[in-house]
């Protein structure tokens, strides 16, 4: 690999300012969640690996691990009921000795049986009023861990053409999301979520960001979307939908994986890593922009996949290494060259600018900006040889949660 | 084929109020395009067709022949500059005497040289000057021929990544709207389209009703969103985003075609009937609901084909017929049945109350409602020994237009 | 629901040789799979139903009675290990007293927590035998049970460019098939099926038609292709595979189920009630061609759903039921038509002729069809009225035994 | 940019050896198509462009052109009609003395009028042996060209269910093919391309690489399948059809664009450059290996692109420019860690050997590589300030030849 000062070297001559490229680079904080650390699978099968955490303590550990070898990675989601616990207090403590903090809190309400139709869609008000209350535990849970934010993803749908009625649906869920609003803790923010297909195979309640933005739009300022990478249709151009949503206040967040067929929650930037520079590319662009710098400025980045067959950690570490070098790539774009580009009609020259910063070997630039953030250069490495996995085998027996908890 | 008599005794017997169900469906009109009996084609080649209209003026002889034949097509979309004329008096009489009348104004603001990178999203304002003058006039159209909708489909987008600035073409868009909003005649509407790709193929600048929604919202009553049912990317659910354009006031109108891949632009219904069935049926769920039905009633039904290979005159018969199949068959929900269904949570039970009016045989009831409204039972037979065709060959010789002018 | 003697007077009047359709109708049977009638889930969430199977003995009860009300299911699929019992004879026995068979056995190589990597393409040949050791058992499997077909679905693929060499496993796969194919019983078949993704989502090791048949190809007649429905990417003629594979002599199967986005495993023309029309029309056509009659007679109908929010029972019924009024609309196409509308290249011609057949309300057809097997005219009321579920629920009480065994 | 030798430094201390890249790099050729330099367009519009040639001649000079600057191109492509002339042994010379040669022939049966119902496959024998005739009058220019390659795309297809028999087309069409396989000149290759749709809308008769290869294998060794990269269902594995093709040694060639939609036609690499990336992969595989190497070499690298909107010569140097790039990143690959990893079953470790090669910035050693093969280091700024285009622009006036001819 590149060293870092030839790369520097031969940036500056380009003419980047590298010395503010690095602390942009290293403002960046990846969120990871602690389902991530635990087992997953598909419908067909959940393959358990040894050593996953058994509790949300030691799913913290294995998030603090990752902040310690990255550097960036300060929080941890939560995922209720997966992570609770009688003693909050002591959760957040736990992260705090740990060096990390709690972050989003994500309610579960599509694994209890009575979910079988929906949860605050469900045609049954007494359902309806249960995930209710569950919702609204979660911010008890947000004010018990100085959490800010509310991660909210509804497996409601239905599955053939006549099962419920969809304007009913809409105007149960919009119910139900303003009693949450209304319940948020002060300075936090709840981000809507959308996905467009599965469990729901005929409709999906929230299956497009219009969807979401209608509803954020009739609840108020702390409520925004969250765009998860692996949710649109085929051909999305998820870049297009970032940039929408910044123009107009209501990008909330990110939960980032990456995928080829469907919501197959991959490594982020494993399958299309130019897509990724580009959406990158339109944050970067936004935080530069007077009249969209404060919601660029919140956006709340968190990795939500499944590591079905391959080992949790290498697997999180590789998707924060991922996230970096795309951002690292959107930040050497040559922002005055672009716009000059642009504004000349130059269809090819601005796909030039973008491509120049797309091929420039980062590596060496993020590496040094993790080891500047106490972090390793090469998180990997240092992680097989750490002895972490061997001993977490050793230590972690017994009943290892599932993903589904 | 079922006599309409058989037909209407067992769906009397069935507890279906046949007069009612007769006198929607006669209800319903649908618009045919003028640029539909022109030639057309795909970027391979266009097929030229003997016998197709050379004017305006021919163009709405073959409409007024479709509403001849069917009783429910009284009038025909009009496309600028394909079908300007000096005289739009003189058009709109020729109309009224062949018995039909101008509809929607299509303005055309993506064939000229200038529009090689779009028209109101372009980066030199004196192309976005261009097309804004364009549609102006089209308003004045709209004046002289009393039309009431101004359907607004853009071309604009981008093949490259970097090409522009989505953000500053969503501006640009957004600002040219609502030039035009104002300019609008009193008590008409301006439709505005969302298609999810082509002729641009990095971005469109409005590629889904989300930012359709957005920008009709922005400006006000008077603008609403246009489905074209063959605009979304693979696996939409169209019946879902009708339910939610009605929900929110919103649905203008309807381009109907068909498609399997991409924006094919077939004959509707000629893919995939049960979609257009469940599009309908939420249509008239939202005329029997209060808080739609104003919306519902004033759809505008416009059919938006190019048919490259197949006569224009049978092809356009037959989507009007395919039309009217869908709506009877979603006239013939049994409604309180379904609500029943779906209030109980009975999954199957909802889908078993629309397939038993899918596969209800209609075609007597079409013919019969054809009949009463003075066109034919079977247009396509009618038309077929009618010599129109062979007419129309023998007079109509010279250039004809091609789809694209 | 219009009288059958009613629609075989027009029928008939038509020129339909009702007499002979009636006979077709009744020549089609559909296998059902005993995984059916067990509890089935999305990765999300298994919703258990109670009184559901517990063993393969009582899926074989379920299978029962649905022959029993439908005349037309008269085998029964099994899965191994999840139907794995110690005496085959006597399950077989079993099956006869309810008057069914034991049809399609299905190996299981994707569940065994060493399958992560894949079974016969598995890197390391320890799995790669033990995966051909379980299928060899199924072979016995066969023998102990009469069974003729052998039905093969591998999940093996990876998740990750580069996790492994795409060409080795192929050969793998090529090789594990050919011990597999020299241990069929003599007189039955294998059928090869393909998937386009998942479990594995950066490749699937037989992605398509196109790689089945050339496994196919290479093992000899007794090996064909197994076409399920819902395997293929958005957008793909399913039917123009059908034909093709007719034409070839490699159609063996079918697993029948719909889908709008993947593998949704619904009820099978629940979705696009069109397209399993247009499949079955390519294989009445190929039943009148001398060429492709021995292949398209051998076809194995089956079923191979998830109902997962639905009850088991009813949606396995109306997934019955939606095959039959494909098939019967199939059998009206009016042939001789059909191909003078396509020898003269009247494009519109040949849609007509389908359409005609597509809008005939069979209802009434299909449901003589099943009195005249010994089955009930509406199988899902009768099974409603019979207290068939509550028997179950009250009697199969205990571990009640999920999809995935 | 990173110099050269800088990068070559770093590589050798990581062990890669770079002169044995840098001579693969330089031996990768890819032939450029002469409708590449022409005016092409969307359904909706052919934007004309000053300056394109207006003769084979001409289209000849651009491409010998492309070849001055980047050393890599050789060969040129002809479409006949649209590149017909009366005296190719004229055009032959015309290519060698601007120093480049006559590559693929590429017939055209798909823009008379007789072709609206298909070529080889028209239900019309007629318009079989006219295209059959057309066919082989380009294996003629063949011989008179000494090209060693038909290319042969089919735009046949029907737009509705009905309209022909796809089992009967499918015979024609290899009929049509065997007459055409007899006439090839000796030592020279026939192509078969497939493609998912477009123009043809219901069914394509050659809708992918299974029917394609199943014609191929039909006819002989000298028949191959040629891969468009834009002509797959969305989310294809593309780099796997590939490995597969190259495994049954029926990979012929490629016509290289990229697309992220249908099938858009864009520089080859601009929507997805980490897929090219990984076709590159499997050719190297298949390079180093002895089975599939034979295959391998004989590849034909072909671009096949639509430039709507952006000037032609820089895109074509573009797209030049990217299949360097893909090739050699894919040369870089540790082929002997990438099977340890692969043998191991290390999920990770395999994407890791890949992604470190794709990372690579090798922009300065492709750019030494065209230098060494006598281009330009930076073929665009070379071409930008040649006065190439303003020389065209003054002397190619008059009637320049749309795409479509």
């Amino acid at each position: 690999m590149l060293a870092f000062e030839t790369l520097a070297e031969t940036l500056t001559r380009d003419g980047v300012d590298v010395p503010q490229v690095m602390q942009r680079l290293k403002a960046l904080q990846i969120e990871t969640p602690s389902w991530g650390y635990g087992n997953s699978g598909t419908r067909f099968k959940v393959f358990k690996q040894p050593g996953v955490p058994r509790t949300a303590f030691e799913k913290i550990d294995d998030a603090a691990e990752v902040h310690r070898l990255t550097g960036c990675c300060p929080s941890v989601a939560l995922h209720i009921p997966w992570d609770a616990v009688d003693d909050y207090d002591a959760l957040a403590d736990h992260a705090a000795e740990r060096g990390v903090r709690i972050g989003a809190i994500n309610p579960n309400v599509f694994q209890d049986d009575e979910y079988k139709l929906g949860s605050l869609c469900h045609p049954d008000k007494a359902v309806r009023d249960r995930a209710l209350d569950h919702i609204l535990q979660c911010c008890d849970v947000m004010r018990a861990t100085d959490s800010k934010l509310l991660s909210l993803w509804f497996a409601d749908g239905t599955n053939y053409a006549g099962q419920d009625h969809i304007r009913r649906r809409h105007e149960r869920m919009q119910d139900g999301l303003e009693v949450v609003y209304r319940a948020l803790p002060p300075g936090s923010r709840m981000l809507v979520e959308y996905k467009f297909f599965e469990p729901g195979f005929y409709h999906t309640d929230l299956p497009d960001w219009g969807t979401a933005l209608l509803h954020c739009q009739a609840l108020g300022p702390q409520a925004q979307v969250l765009v998860d990478t692996g949710h649109h249709p085929q051909a999305t151009n998820i870049a297009h939908i970032v940039a929408l949503l910044l123009e107009h206040g209501k990008l909330g967040g990110f939960h980032f994986n990456d995928r080829k067929y469907a919501d197959d929650d991959l490594i982020v930037g494993s399958v299309d890593p130019f897509a990724l520079f580009l959406i990158f590319n339109e944050i970067v662009d936004a935080l530069d922009d007077p009249t969209t710098e404060a919601t660029a400025q919140a956006i709340a980045y968190m990795i939500d996949q499944s590591f079905n067959i391959e080992p949790k950690m290498p697997a999180m570490l590789q998707s924060v290494l991922n996230v970096q070098t795309a951002w690292a790539k959107a930040l050497l774009v040559d922002r005055a060259a672009l716009r000059d580009r642009q504004d000349a009609g130059d269809v090819l020259g601005g796909y030039a600018v973008l491509q120049a910063a797309f091929e420039t070997d980062v590596r060496s630039l993020t590496a040094r900006a993790r080891e500047e953030l106490g972090g390793a250069a090469d998180p990997l490495a240092v992680f097989a040889s750490s002895g972490y996995s061997e001993r977490a085998v050793a230590d972690r027996v017994g009943a290892a949660q599932g993903w589904g908890g």
